[in-house]
């Protein structure tokens, strides 16, 4: 006999209010509905109804990773440090590991992803071209030491993670293995009933080439990206790259030096001059791997150090110190000028593009230079962007202004390369009889986080609000209160069960009828079930927890009618 | 269209050798049939076809669990310090427990079981006894230091368990969720096709009282269990309890001294005195919370520290150092009696019934007694039964010789008690309004453990040998090797899986097709169809893997077989 979940019987207590420290709509909701609770900072535990929850959406993401012919596996999520050291990933990820010893000493951490430890067994596993290609799969528990662990189950500490790992001999047997993830991604989220989009990405600290995002919009998102209302164009802010656009700058004067005491900012410029800060040329200095270098921008933009890092990668970018100058007369702090510097390497923000007159620092001390011309005054070592992006930039691909948004990121592709396995040395022996170095992709999928960003894009003012194939049951069915109604409610349920419908009932004695509904409204499942005031004619009302919509049916009916739902 | 797994793309690399690190079968059969991979010292991962097992056991508990109306749970693995500080589990498990801290210096663990965290999650969601009983579960990555993690995934430091607890008010009700379990277990084990025995045990570090442990008899087993040939007993070694049977002790002579020089042993003084040590009272004095106590056995037989440390706890047992003796001239050292020790609490196995007569150490240097009579000449305080159990002890059932057998444990049932919900206070108020108590119990099944022991008792010479509900697949499908051969072969998979039969098909090319039975026999799977020499007629090969019978039929014959059994 298919089992029915009684409320009575069911580990939930439900609270009216939000919790204290709860900033996030899904983050409320799920604890407010007792589908989660938190144990400590960013470690939370999944209750009986997140758990049913949280295991539909990994059935819906192992369905499709089976579907493109990834292999499921397991691998530990307790790791020895070596294989971590020889990546580099031991220290780069800083505070981020968890990091503990064993009773004799030995080294270990919580892994954040596995691409070291598939590598290796992959490289235990197989030894001919024939073996590959291959995709391993494992929805696991994985660890990141967060900073700020926050938002719920949205940004936890231990979380749940698809990730997947792709091992090709070629390069297009990587864009292949990678368009096959793209597409399963793509069937995961629409199933998952996810309003989502691709965006174009930068790899982060795992390195390599190509990347895309899969992020959901949302409110609560840690992830800004921009896309543009006229064409497809979409991207991590990250990732915008603006076009680099040459003018003809012939009409130019010749540069001029202007006396301009006590501007060693661009405010006290743009003032001083009377000029919008987007007429004049920042140049900040930082160091790249401990050497000086410039990099020019815009007045009015700011350099975002993290694209800059990226784009410099794996070289170390930092700040300068007043230290940095002593012994270097070419660097005049606040005067600084891209004409002047023959020994210091300029990156500049494609909107220094040739052509482009500036005012800018003339190297002396109180002194700017205007009709500074890109190309014709100074020289740009590298052209790249490095601004923090803004509403209203213009689209790479066809110049509109860019919107800006937040999401959650749920999804992630990387073309990882040979990264990994130049590390492991991971080798197959190709059809010509001699060892090819493999070429490797990674995926992830945030199976905890989807959770969460569900919630966030689904809720309403009354509580969750699933799609069907990933709520905790089909139907809620509420008794609402009079033994004949309880009799009524769990006898409905039992058929709707039996008939392979998913069911809770809320049976509970010495509950208001009034609780009950709000309850059933917090919980958020599809279709509420009510045996109220027409029990004794044997009809039920259903109600549409998303539209609101009632009906008052004939039992017999809204069993047929649920039952051909499902 | 059903999926049929193809070696061809498989992730699975067989071996022929033994790995050089196995001791026992399980160990040596799952590596070589790419079931798992060492990663470190008791760190495993599990490939695809492990994964599937694996799952396989995962389901069958998961079914059973939910059959007696346990919820399933996902709590955290990473458990912050404060809970098992408060249990004084934090420093009970020694260096059993994986410590760690974050970035801020919060001290956290690797959960090992989750009582505390389980008490504290129920004391959150249930404010009455109307939330009551409850049973929680969930099947989970756990964590152990073991000193010596050996045999593959028989003893690992990361492995998957199923842990349930369950919350009651009543002794009664406790009872009950035991006796649910009880027959949970029973069913899981019936159903996984485990030969198993369920035997008495103490409950070791998790405190509580009836506890019964599910042991699967194999030779690799660590476990050492007694039962009886004619009567139902059987118990944990540590649990069995010989009777107390007082004898008639007037007929015995008074004590008589004896001058025994040089005899401060057992062996020095039965060969002295020409007696057999199971005539001579061996008394092993230890510290009991730093008091000293005396510990009454027959000569010939060993204290067992383990379960005197079980019987007293949670006192704590130590041996006696030569500092200890200072200031105690009552205590000579090798000539201790217990007829004169009025100051030491004397603790005696049951063999040293009241009127039993007994040699031995008169507290005299070189000073024996003999005719000393237990109740006459010294008085008992505590009758334990401390003594390394042997085989041919007799039954304390039925007084038949015990046998002594290896086993794995695979599960382990407890009545916890209220040991746990009096550290949390976890009340809920009872119908008269009153807070009352929860009682506990707490419920293991070692899963990943539980995949080893059926390899330990289902394999044979050629390999790994799965009963049906727990196998990677039904049907492992050998393609001898021509063209015509594979197509059959891929056709005859294709047509069992469209029925719902789970399909492992060798069509790898460039394989002989030895090494495909022999990897077929290694796998394991139930049943292995070949189409071989007669496939030009249609007809196929069905091998049963575990009786080695064979039988040739035609395709459609076969089909019609292997679809109406699974």
């Amino acid at each position: 006999m298919a089992q029915v979940q009684r409320m009575s019987k069911l580990m939930i207590k439900t609270l009216r209010d939000d919790p204290a420290d709860a900033e996030t709509l899904s983050h409320k909701l799920l604890v407010r509905a007792g589908y989660v609770r938190r144990n400590a900072a960013g470690i939370w535990s999944w209750l009986p109804l997140g758990k049913k929850v949280l295991d539909n959406v990994s059935r819906v993401v192992r369905e499709e990773m089976d579907a493109i012919g990834a292999q499921e596996v397991l691998l530990p999520a307790l790791l020895p440090k070596e294989p971590y050291e020889a990546s580099g990933r031991w220290e780069e990820y800083g505070d981020l590991l968890f990091r503990l010893k064993d009773r004799k000493g030995g080294e270990y951490l919580l892994g954040p992803t596995h691409e070291e430890i598939f590598t290796l067994v992959v490289k235990d596993q197989a030894s001919s071209y024939k073996d590959l290609p291959v995709m391993l799969y494992q929805i696991q528990t994985k660890y990141r030491d967060e900073a700020r662990p926050r938002s719920g189950v949205l940004r936890g500490r231990e979380f749940q993670m698809k990730d997947s790992y792709s091992f090709d001999t070629t390069d297009e047997g990587l864009a292949e293995s990678y368009r096959l993830h793209r597409e399963a991604y793509q069937n995961i989220f629409r199933r998952l009933g996810l309003d989502y989009r691709i965006v174009s990405a930068v790899s982060g600290a795992m390195g390599g080439s190509a990347s895309e995002e899969f992020l959901a919009p949302a409110a609560a998102g840690e992830d800004t990206f921009v896309d543009c209302p006229a064409c497809d164009y979409a991207a991590n802010t990250e990732a915008v790259t603006f076009p680099l656009n040459p003018v003809d700058g012939a009409a130019h004067g010749p540069v001029e030096e202007l006396d301009t005491p006590d501007t060693p900012t661009i405010e006290t410029l743009a003032e001083f001059l009377d000029v919008p800060a987007s007429a004049t040329l920042k140049n900040l200095l930082v160091k790249v791997d401990g050497e000086i270098v410039a990099v020019g921008v815009p007045g009015d933009r700011e350099v975002d150090l993290g694209k800059l890092g990226e784009h410099l990668a794996p070289a170390v970018v930092e700040l300068v110190t007043a230290e940095d100058f002593e012994g270097r007369p070419d660097l005049v702090r606040g005067y600084v000028g891209p004409q002047g510097l023959e020994k210091v390497r300029y990156i500049a923000d494609p909107r220094i593009a040739p052509g482009t007159a500036w005012i800018t620092g003339a190297n002396k001390p109180g002194t700017h230079a205007r009709n500074v011309v890109a190309g014709r005054d100074f020289t740009v070592d590298d052209h790249l962007d490095v601004v923090v992006v803004e509403a209203g930039d213009p689209c790479p691909k066809c110049g509109t202004g860019l919107r800006l948004d937040r999401a959650i990121e749920i999804g992630h592709i990387f073309q990882l390369g040979r990264k990994y396995a130049d590390t492991f040395q991971l080798d197959v022996l190709g059809q010509q009889g001699k060892p090819v170095r493999v070429t490797m992709g990674s995926y992830g999928i945030g199976v905890s986080r989807a959770v969460a960003a569900l919630a966030e894009q689904t809720a309403d003012d009354q509580g969750l609000c699933w799609p069907r194939e990933i709520a905790p049951a089909d139907v809620h069915v509420v008794a609402a209160g009079k033994a004949a109604q309880t009799e009524l409610a769990l006898d409905v349920s039992q058929q709707l069960a039996d008939a392979g419908v998913r069911v809770i009932v809320d049976d509970r004695a010495g509950v208001s009828p009034g609780v009950k509904f709000t309850d059933a409204e917090l919980i958020g499942v599809p279709t509420i079930l009510v045996a109220g005031r027409r029990t004794a004619e044997g009809v039920v009302e259903l109600k549409d927890r998303r539209t609101g919509e009632r009906e008052e049916l004939p039992v017999a009916e809204a069993v047929a009618r649920l039952t051909a739902r499902s």
